[in-house]
């Protein structure tokens, strides 16, 4: 199926994009917000994103669409935010946060209070007045899991219809998906299992997904909630995930051709 | 062509080794052995690693060979360091040093002092004595690079006739190229420059290589050196790394078929 885009930011410079968020991530580490598995997840991105092209492919842009679509019509969407997404797009979810009323949640694998504080501290810098996920007294714990990430708000992700959870692990994205939530993943590999997963699952990096979000929120609300919600509905994730898989191996292929060229 | 492999070490546990290596980076990164960087870096490799299986593909083990068999024949083959090899494989490039009489010598991308005294004593541990690229009397630059990794050792790599790199940068893998050396590359990406610039790239883990390495250069050392000599020169990387993208694109379509099963 082929579906106009519109109103999608113009291309950032992809290198100059990839060594930011490094030299951001490297200050995270240093400054307590980010752990080193941090690092090291965010290097398994990388590698995808290498694979992809460094840029956001055909069916990514479906799936931010749908996303988008998912979120304008959520009663209580929320956005978890763990530290390497407060280390890269702290400002882009504040903009997402503003623009929705999608409610911001701390959620982390390695949990201790200093690094909630700091985190929360970030988040509020860049404009995030209500930061969930901190205050102990709303700590709730979501069922069949055993780690940290087990921890909940009850005023958010345990309310909430939409869940997005940029950089997720599997199994809390499996266990939200049990609780009946719509869950919307952002995660450079398309064959993790939060990817498969998800209900929505977005293959692209979060830094250059949240500027299309916001701009694909901005077009679907001049149109009609039954406009909206055709979008939504007709996404169909298994298809989305089967033409990014392809997208990979002919982007394989092709870059595999090149080398052969050069030579 | 199908070729006979023997003595190939009992797979490991690969998830066991990968976990065991992320602990290892966690804590060289805490001891300054390690930066920021290199943590990036490694999740890269864990990405490409996860696509192959976590597992030595059999394009690999071909290069394994071939890179036994180039060492054995070397006047004077340098393991080149860097320090996520000292995290992971200290002890594994120490045996490998002890069987086959190569230097070991330290080259970082991100060069201090402090760095160089923890490698070194990290590699002694392992059983090192003579640790190479830490007198900087002996320090000579290599041409047409502009990094710190420019610098060698006058007795090391600036005479070496064959160069193990293992998760080296491309720059610095075709400045060696350019200066005659034979470079047998360790990377996961099939694709990166050093793959393509490498006279041997064997695309896996060296958690997993030095092992085998070993084990090859120990039959090897049984043969005649024309034996040697023909299963190092009948060795051709452009094909070994076409075999290694076609097993790469094959291995993600099976992927993604079993992702439709379990549906």
């Amino acid at each position: 199926m082929r579906t106009p885009i519109y109103n999608i930011s113009p291309r950032l410079h992809p290198r100059a994009e990839s060594l930011r968020s490094r030299e951001m991530l490297s200050q995270s580490l240093e400054s307590g917000l980010l752990v080193p598995q941090g690092l090291i997840a965010y290097g398994r991105g990388e590698a995808f994103d290498y694979l992809f092209g460094e840029r956001t492919i055909p069916a990514a842009r479906i799936a931010i669409r749908a996303a988008a679509a998912r979120i304008i019509l959520a009663d209580r969407p929320v956005i978890s935010v763990n530290g390497n997404v407060a280390s890269v797009a702290a400002k882009g979810v504040a903009r997402l946060s503003k623009l929705t009323g999608a409610d911001v949640e701390i959620n982390l694998f390695y949990r201790n209070q200093e690094r909630i504080r700091r985190i929360s501290g970030v988040l509020r810098d860049a404009g995030i007045r209500d930061v969930l996920g901190v205050d102990p007294a709303y700590q709730r714990r979501i069922p069949e899991l055993s780690s940290e990430r087990r921890r909940v708000d009850s005023r958010g992700i345990m309310k909430a219809d939409v869940v997005v959870i940029p950089l997720e692990d599997g199994d809390r994205t499996e266990s939200l998906r049990k609780m009946g939530k719509l869950v919307i993943a952002v995660d450079l590999n398309p064959l993790s299992r939060t990817s498969k997963s998800a209900s929505i699952s977005i293959v692209d990096d979060i830094v250059r997904v949240i500027p299309q979000m916001i701009d694909q929120i901005r077009y679907l609300n001049r149109l009609t909630n039954e406009e909206i919600h055709i979008i939504a509905t007709s996404f169909n994730n298994s298809a989305n995930l089967r033409s990014v898989l392809s997208y990979l191996t002919k982007r394989i292929s092709r870059l595999s051709t090149k080398r052969q060229g050069r030579k």
